[in-house]
């Protein structure tokens, strides 16, 4: 599973500079990020006035965008996803995803706090609370970095994360949620899958297999 | 797999007008709709200066805005997709796909024209034409719509791709391509998967599964 650090902090704290920091950190690591931010009063479709745009007024379920560089989707839902969701259902071929707020979920965070804005924190350290990135000190036994120690924090989320964690390469997801595979089931499931597969025609060397069962 | 149909025209021919009179016929049928678009230039994600705008533009590879409502996606890619890929990679849960433009792509099309705008057509019978909406008569042996007749082209969706279709239940991807599969081959792989995955903890009712292998 790709592994999610949110960066979490109270209004006008430095969410965004801060995430602004890290991605070109990771990225000149060598990672590929994925973010994700929480948009509670909706977001528009492109432009007003634009096809895009008009073709969701019109009523479309899900609009996509494609250019040569980049694909944008939007599609209706019907709840508001959780982390993990988002991930599963819309993320792919990143090593790292990184959230602005999320506070609720409880995946690891790291906090952000300017002395110019408030003196407290948003979290405790049963927050998962990995990390603060603060000008001010704080003594709840968690490590500060500075504001702008964007190749600490990235340290830190690569020790902790990134290095030398074997991806596992057979994903399942059974009624829409992902069941924890051990090495030998995933062994399993790999054999029996590669061998059904490889009798079709046009499908002796299979790298890629992707299986998608929907109920009757 | 989801039927595509193309809506093309000459510039100013009326395309997204048209669409916006189909969605909404198609919607109040029961079909959901998804919408493709075409957008040579690029587009912004999100609005200049905002919070996923600013990850975008810090390196981030994908970037996901989650609202109770809609979610959107943008992600990199370094390709310009056809429309088959995009069907494959991005949507799901609808029922049909309208793309505006896209006429090299070999699916059926639907050309919008207007007297006022051009007198002559961007299709010929053989780019695989299904119907003309226009002001104006072409003797072409292809059926002619009103180009506000969208009961009518619906109709003719309807009757070519939506009624009577039983979607297959069973997708199987190989190396990234969509492996067309018999009814017999379908139901065995059915069986053997849901065999497999019904004896693992915590899976004894599967109804949707989804198994990805990456290659090693």
């Amino acid at each position: 599973m790709i592994p999610i650090v949110s960066i979490v902090g109270k209004s006008d704290s430095g969410k965004t500079t801060l995430i602004e920091k890290l991605i070109p950190e990771l990225v000149r690591r060598g990672y590929r990020v994925a973010t994700v931010k929480h948009d509670v009063h909706g977001f528009e479709v492109d432009r007003e006035g634009k096809d895009s745009w008009r073709h969701k007024k019109a009523g479309s379920h899900t609009v996509v965008i494609s250019s040569p560089m980049k694909v944008a989707v939007i599609r209706d839902v019907d709840h508001d996803a959780d982390l993990a969701e988002l991930r599963d259902r819309y993320i792919r071929d990143v090593d790292i995803i990184l959230t602005e707020g999320f506070k609720r979920n409880n995946q690891p965070k790291i906090e952000v706090s300017r002395k110019e804005s408030h003196q407290e924190l948003l979290c405790t350290p049963k927050d998962n609370l990995l990390a603060i990135a603060s000008d001010q000190t704080f003594d709840i036994g968690v490590p500060r970095y500075d504001l702008d120690d964007a190749p600490g924090l990235v340290d830190l989320i690569e020790e902790k994360f990134l290095k030398g964690k074997n991806q596992p390469r057979v994903f399942l997801r059974v009624n829409g949620a992902e069941i924890p595979l051990s090495p030998f089931v995933r062994e399993s499931i790999c054999g029996t899958v590669r061998g059904m597969v490889s009798s079709l025609k046009g499908c002796a060397s299979p790298q890629s297999i992707e299986i998608h069962i929907l109920p009757d």
